[in-house]
């Protein structure tokens, strides 16, 4: 059991009409807003228009940065904090899911950032000391970044995606019927990214936290009970909120405390694919996990237990010896995320292996695999990355 | 799944060592420290020593307010108002358990009190608008204290105990190696205490809080696991860890988000036991909750199935009808609280039922009984206490 520090400063209004506390989380900090949202499906939900409404009728000044990627950009980050500066902002308020969110997040610390280039700020600054206050509306249960300090931003002239510590939102507003209308290709990817964040933490060389591999597996069947549900029932409010409230602890590094780091390998892994490819996140780590698993287990025998225990703990299965309960597992895993309708190899994304050895060079550089759960090399990582073809 | 507001803003350092953090914690609020404590434990085991060298060498004025009752008094909260008020304090540090800490409470939102009678405060400011700042050192798993923002005070001239919510702590020290110490039967009794917070939520109408019923899950097993190791080897650091982050967990509402109040109708029913006996907290909730679980579930059948799911996701337990099943988790939880070594009756307290009828009279009048997950009537109370002869 390793010493660890609680520090979670977000105050989050779950539910349904949580949007009537918009106005007095907003007025904690000023009138003028900088409101951040995407590619407009805010919009096609009503949801524009019902915060457009709350920020009129509350008189405060609204100044607009739209077109938030996917896999936001530094562009985006640099619009954002030129926004700020330029209308003397007070407030960022972002719509949206985790990219909104991740990207809001880097605008907030970009604005005190001293420098010019904001990517410098992206790639170098993990403990960022000021930032404006933020307040956020989620349309997604995926990342969880409505309930940590950390974001991940994109720089496609230089092929690369870092996530990095910005700041904490002061306020989530985290309303399930915001996700009714999330297609099930993105409600199955979001529930891959919770999955992967707990599965990161849960591979953990400590065995002896209780509290947080109970959450962590709790979190594990919670998604996998839920997420059929709201595929098969968008509008199921229970399905959702369950889904909601999973996304929030996964992300919150509660169900790691106490354990030793891992260096999340997989996103690791993960964010490479989606900066030479922009594919989705999800849908990456999706592909990735159960061949990370299995590529570790064959490496590393000695993660058998905690694989078995994965079978056990969070599938409900037994029998057999404890390897073939280990690969059970694993198996379990890569046909849930099959069935949710996630395409199940790179081929099918029409990814092939030309840049496997450049990812695995820029890995190799950037990440912490040499204390992740069963340390990576460059031929693990290329190995991995073929074994998703 | 009902709405619910997270908002913990207390930073929590887990761990050996931690109280390395002491220091800055209270610089941030200023110079003048009143340290309170009980009995006098905090010097058996040198941590007084520890925390004054501290202050001394960090240059910060310390007044002691010492002398905190197991079940905190309204005397002691009006002496250390009294006390920081002639003394100009800047901030309060509490060093002991949850009753040091809840009187530290009072005490730190008493100072802002406006009125003379604080018990009028404890009786029905619920929510405490300011407070001087509190930092704890925590040396006991049990309360929860260190991580909400509840306390209970006793009145003994009036019969009274009273839970009400002062302020949060802003920083609470959690190292397990404080508790190595702490007695068989105060271990036990604490892990009472951390149960009973888990299951007054858990016995709920609302069914469908994946998250919330799987966290409160995790925690009694992480209890039913370790109590049993940290009583056979007091100094086991994994036992005392997960017992104390499990008594963090407990109480912080985390385990009831999104299910229906349940008005913990068994603390209400201890207050008053301990009010007129002054008995160990979670002595009373030990003798108590078996009781009212088997009082409610021949009271109300439809309570059957969520004593089913107790018994099967918690004690491990199966086979035999619904009810059998139901009655065997019940079974299971008494003979845990038995072998480990708590009281299993009120008649071994020497305590009778003279004041049962009195004690049911002000529950009634003081206690949120009708929206618990059974509703209690007098008579309901007065055959709870009665079983527990």
């Amino acid at each position: 059991m390793e010493n660890f520090v609680h520090s979670i400063p977000t105050e989050l209004y779950f539910g349904k009409g949580q949007i009537s506390k918009l106005g007095d989380a907003l007025n904690r900090f000023g009138k003028r807003v900088l409101l951040t949202y995407g590619g407009g499906s805010i919009k096609k939900m009503g949801l524009y228009d019902e915060v457009m409404k709350i920020l009129s009728e509350g008189g405060f000044t609204v100044v607009e940065c739209d077109g938030i990627e996917p896999n936001p950009r530094i562009e985006s980050v640099i619009k954002g904090v030129k926004l700020c500066k330029e209308n003397n902002i007070d407030v960022v308020l972002s719509v949206g899911g985790g990219s909104t969110l991740d990207c809001s997040k880097a605008i907030a610390c970009g604005v005190y950032f001293e420098g010019d280039d904001l990517w410098k700020m992206v790639k170098s600054e993990w403990k960022l000391k000021k930032a404006l206050p933020l307040v956020d509306i989620l349309t997604l249960s995926a990342t969880g970044s409505e309930f940590d300090g950390a974001g991940v931003i994109s720089n496609m002239a230089t092929d690369e995606k870092i996530g990095a510590m910005f700041t904490y939102p002061a306020v989530s507003i985290c309303d399930p019927t915001y996700t009714f209308s999330v297609s099930k290709y993105q409600t199955a990817a979001g529930s891959a990214d919770i999955m992967s964040h707990i599965m990161e933490g849960y591979f953990s060389r400590t065995d002896d936290c209780d509290i947080s591999d109970g959450i962590a597996e709790t979190v594990l069947k919670t998604v996998i009970k839920n997420l059929p549900l709201a595929l098969r029932e968008p509008d199921n409010y229970t399905a959702r909120g369950n889904l909601m409230m999973a996304s929030s602890v996964a992300c919150s590094g509660i169900p790691e405390y106490g354990k030793q780091g891992t260096g999340w390998p997989c996103h690791g892994l993960e964010h490479e694919l989606s900066a030479f490819y922009d594919i989705t996140h999800g849908v990456g780590l999706a592909i990735l996990t159960p061949r990370w698993m299995r590529h570790i287990l064959k490496k590393d025998a000695s993660t058998t237990g905690r694989f078995v225990r994965f079978a056990k703990n969070v599938w409900g299965l037994s029998g057999g010896s404890e390897e073939v309960l280990a690969l059970k597992g694993i198996y379990a895993l890569e046909s849930f995320f099959k069935e949710s309708g996630i395409a199940s190899n790179l081929t099918e994304l029409n990814i092939t292996e030309e840049y496997f050895g450049k990812m695995a060079d820029h890995l190799e550089a950037e990440a912490d695999l040499k204390n992740a759960y069963v340390p990576l090399t460059k031929e693990d990582i290329i190995e991995i990355y073929k074994a998703c073809l």
